[in-house]
């Protein structure tokens, strides 16, 4: 199963691609799209969703696991990144992606085992499972990439590889 | 100057097209798009971004008026309208409109003359604004279209109409 992580942002939204089998999980391609902070959020909308669309193609990804949005204390922040996400959810629906979304004490709980650990914690588990010597970066395409494994590691995506192979025996 | 309002959402998105030239306003067309409450995000967003660009292939507005977000108590709600409103910026840009963003104060401002004017006061300029014998319905639609006037009546506008002048003379 091939699944792109995506961490959802209006500035820095990172990717992440991974091909997960059998308890077996193999690194194909991070990255992330940016785009300028002095444009208008119209023009920032449009690039995302274009650059969406380039990587869904490139990529073609078989389900796509994107981060739920919490609001920090930064409403401003919060509300452009609404914007955004809802242009990259928007994409994965248009190019006709399975999309799943998972909240980041989800990803913790898949990634590390314990739905509190600590940011580098989670970094670190991503480092091991794709079997790198450093931290992918930037942060944004670790956080994608820990996205695409929490997918493949959760009770979803097992339920899903079960209609699956239901499917596959009928 | 055909103007088209939009007053984003997720479950309904008010639009009302006027077309205004010489301190003369012409209600043209207004309505809602609305989206199902049991359809996943995704899929309201999806249904939001084809409706609206159909919506200005019909409608083939100069300019295109939206309210800006402001966050009321119910930040659930907020997130979601966000998410609307990022593929509804998406779609005007994508059709190449010109974006031009209010504050409901700016539309109170431009519509009745008083900045903290009340929600009925707005909707009964926005009634006699148009010659109509009713206020439009529903809500949504006759907010999309306070924003059309807003803009007609907005120092944007009048700059934007001195630009095209310089033009037009040159």
């Amino acid at each position: 199963m091939r699944i792109l992580g995506i961490d959802p942002g209006i500035a820095t939204i990172g990717f992440g691609l991974i091909d997960a089998d059998a308890g077996r999980t193999q690194l194909l391609k991070y990255g992330v799209i940016t785009t300028e902070a002095g444009l208008p959020l119209a023009k920032r909308l449009l690039r995302i969703g274009s650059d969406m669309e380039e990587l869904i193609a490139q990529c073609k990804p078989d389900v796509i696991s994107v981060e739920e949005l919490f609001f920090n204390n930064n409403i401003t922040t919060g509300i452009a990144v609404a914007h955004g996400r809802g242009v990259i959810l928007y994409s994965a629906e248009k190019c006709g992606v399975p999309l799943f979304e998972y909240t980041p004490s989800q990803v913790k709980q898949a990634v590390v085992g314990y739905g509190k650990a600590e940011k580098r914690q989670v970094m670190d588990m991503t480092r091991r499972l794709l079997k790198l010597k450093t931290v992918p970066r930037p942060d944004d395409a670790a956080d994608a990439l820990a996205l695409a494994i929490c997918h493949a590691r959760s009770a979803t995506s097992l339920l899903q590889r079960a209609n699956l192979n239901v499917k596959q025996t009928i």
